[in-house]
């Protein structure tokens, strides 16, 4: 079920390179990598996942509400990351030129589907 | 020098709370607030130094070149975090509703104004 949403944005998305569903333990449930690509997916969710572990730690020191939304930009990729849960968040990833507005609209969009699915 | 750079960015993002000069050390070598605003600027910008060193170093490891912009989202806030250099980066805090590609553009557009101004 989430196998197909996750696919759906990665397709979606120009320039989307890979898409994890992960837990902040770093552990990911589903991946996708586009084809032509070689990116360790599995070594990037676990770093994304320690930095989302600090980020929710700041957030809840600051006392600024929940923490919906995640984004790096690096000079060769941009990582939208998305909070799904208390316990799950999705990463998606993108070459430096792919499109970060549709992929923060899109993650937005589908992640009552995403919940839901993992519910 | 800097500290006219930082009150312009803020002044001309809608929705702008505050703006903070840091090192990653968490001490903030400039800061302005906007009037109204109650918000405390020197722990939300420790906080984000904490952010900031976890990305940086999470860029590290996956070896995607400088990092460039963070940015975090959550119920009341968006922050723009820009790198400037191996020790210093900015940090423009936004209501909710505040103009985010805005931020995003004029902290890009001033990045190497403020890094002159530092050397």
């Amino acid at each position: 079920m989430f196998s197909d949403i996750l696919q759906d944005i990665l397709q979606e998305t120009s320039g989307g390179i890979g898409i994890s569903l992960m837990g902040y333990d770093g552990i990911a449930i589903e991946q996708h990598l586009a084809e032509y690509e070689a990116v360790d997916l599995q070594l990037l969710a676990v770093e994304y996942a320690n930095v989302l572990k600090e980020v929710k730690r700041a957030v809840e020191v600051l006392d600024t509400g929940f923490m919906e939304e995640v984004t790096v930009k690096t000079e060769k990729f941009l990582v939208v990351v998305r909070a799904l849960s208390e316990e799950y968040f999705v990463v998606l990833t993108l070459t430096g030129d792919g499109n970060f507005g549709k992929a923060r609209y899109l993650l937005m969009r589908d992640a009552p589907k995403l919940r839901e699915a993992l519910s």
